[in-house]
């Protein structure tokens, strides 16, 4: 099983206490796509302009993605500064130029329409339903969304809600979407507008994931280091997807396993600033974290 | 093996989003004793006034808490008043009456100097010391301290830190102590100064215990009402302590089961306001929410 995801491939400008960049390879299509390519075979749908670089299409097609619904339109590619505090948590966005996504209409190939996994990516909820309307019979739809669109495009939002199988956002979007302050309440409220599993991303302090029975807690790994946060949610995903449809398995157990599949990647991808800890992050990496999560976690056999 | 208690019993005045109560009882030894009574034999070192009521005495004395170490001096009892907004993270203190607490000097009846489990709840690290002096061979001592000491007793809390196993803050105070931002970072300098294993407690984000070898990351328990944080760190406490003297077992197993059983306990007390959940709590229910905490955190038996 490979994953489908349309999202945002951007240059990156980030100022953090520890460093700063101009115009690096960012993105949540960019993020999500690398993150899940550990895992398994990923198509992408986005948009770039001309000036995207062939470097960048280059290490893309090198990591097995499939860059067939990559469109490269006239004009610049999305553009995003952001800057952090030494509270990592939050992002203060000082600038957004949306250039050629200004005018994105996400156009799956026909290969893709046969998706079984599909990652909508946080962008305009219209255009999520717009994906949706072009895949058959996907067995798992998954998506992000923010602030910005739950204020502005509610409608829609829900719209999409309605046919999405997982909701993936931040613990203060949680909050907001449910206008309920009890995240376990919150959670209950998003689970009727229709995902049947809510993943609630709390960065630092780790992930909660809620069905209607059950809800799985999950830790952020403690690094020494965390030198840029950006793409950690879409990184997140990657991870936790791209786990699953490798699995082709969407049991509790799989589903856990996922979540820290994604705390995995998310813990490497903000320990270098863009994507360079996934350049020479290599699988026995991946595999040598995820078992220091079971010793991070377990009470039970270890002593 | 029972476990003995420094700390203050107070009288709490306490505003949440969800009501109001005036001088209920409160107090780190109170809410420690009261915890770890589920699980051992509490001795209880403090200093109440002449308006300290019958009630309450009988109170803790019928939770098999030892109170000959408890003064009864002239004047009134310590007081405190604080509010919460939906926040709860955070207690905005309103008052502090210190009263009898002010000339408190901790006198530990002889039967208390062989203790073996000690837990030097948070006051002046000058007491904490004199508290130290009057115990003989203790297998563990565990002591809790806040912004107030961290600041203006450094030299004297730095002398206890020397003579203390485990330490047990919450994740602003450790930073501050470390002068740290980052927490793995701030968790090796304060190993330096003494303690072997420090309790990071992080309120609703759960709790990380390090040692010089591992960390251990537990969630808080989700809950749809939390009514009233107070006391929840010296329940988590108690709950913890309470456990590791029960079973007078100190390895790393029984260290994590300890911080989930203190986690339950803290998850019980802010239900209610004051001590009242654990009034009716059964040991059963810390039992059921133990398991529960099994199903939150697994990601290997469960699907």
């Amino acid at each position: 099983m490979g994953i489908l995801v349309v999202g945002s491939v951007a240059f990156d400008s980030v100022q953090t206490p520890f460093g700063r960049v101009e115009e690096v390879l960012g993105g949540s299509g960019t993020y999500f796509s690398t993150s899940a390519s550990f895992f398994t075979d990923v198509s992408l749908v986005a948009v770039v302009g001309e000036d995207f670089p062939r470097e960048h299409i280059d290490f893309l097609a090198g990591r097995n993605i499939d860059l067939e619904g990559l469109q490269v339109q006239p004009g610049r590619t999305f553009r995003w500064a952001g800057e952090y505090g030494y509270d990592l948590n939050e992002a203060h966005t000082l600038d957004t130029q949306l250039n050629v996504f200004e005018r994105f209409s996400p156009v799956l190939p026909e290969a893709y329409r046969d998706a079984e996994y599909v990652f909508l990516g946080n962008i305009d909820p219209e255009l999520q339903l717009r994906v949706l309307e072009q895949v058959r019979r996907p067995k798992l739809v998954a998506c992000d969304t923010m602030n910005f669109w739950i204020d502005g495009r509610r409608d829609a939002l829900l719209r999409t809600l309605e046919r999405v199988d997982m909701l993936l956002i931040n613990e203060a979007e949680a909050r907001q979407l449910a206008g309920e302050a009890n995240l376990v309440k919150a959670a209950r409220k998003i689970l009727d507008m229709g995902p049947s599993s809510l993943v609630v991303k709390r960065g630092e302090y780790g992930a909660l994931m809620f069905d209607r029975h059950s809800i799985f807690a999950a830790p952020a790994y403690p690094l020494e280091e965390v030198f840029d946060p950006t793409g950690a949610g879409d990184t997140f995903a990657g991870g936790f997807l791209g786990y699953l449809a490798s699995c082709n398995n969407l049991d509790a157990a799989a589903l856990r396993q996922g979540v820290i599949f994604g705390s995995v990647m998310a813990s490497f991808v903000v320990e270098q600033f863009s994507l360079d800890r996934l350049r020479s992050l290599d699988y026995r990496d991946v595999e040598e974290r995820f078992r220091r999560f079971q010793l991070l976690t377990d009470f039970e056999g270890i002593g």
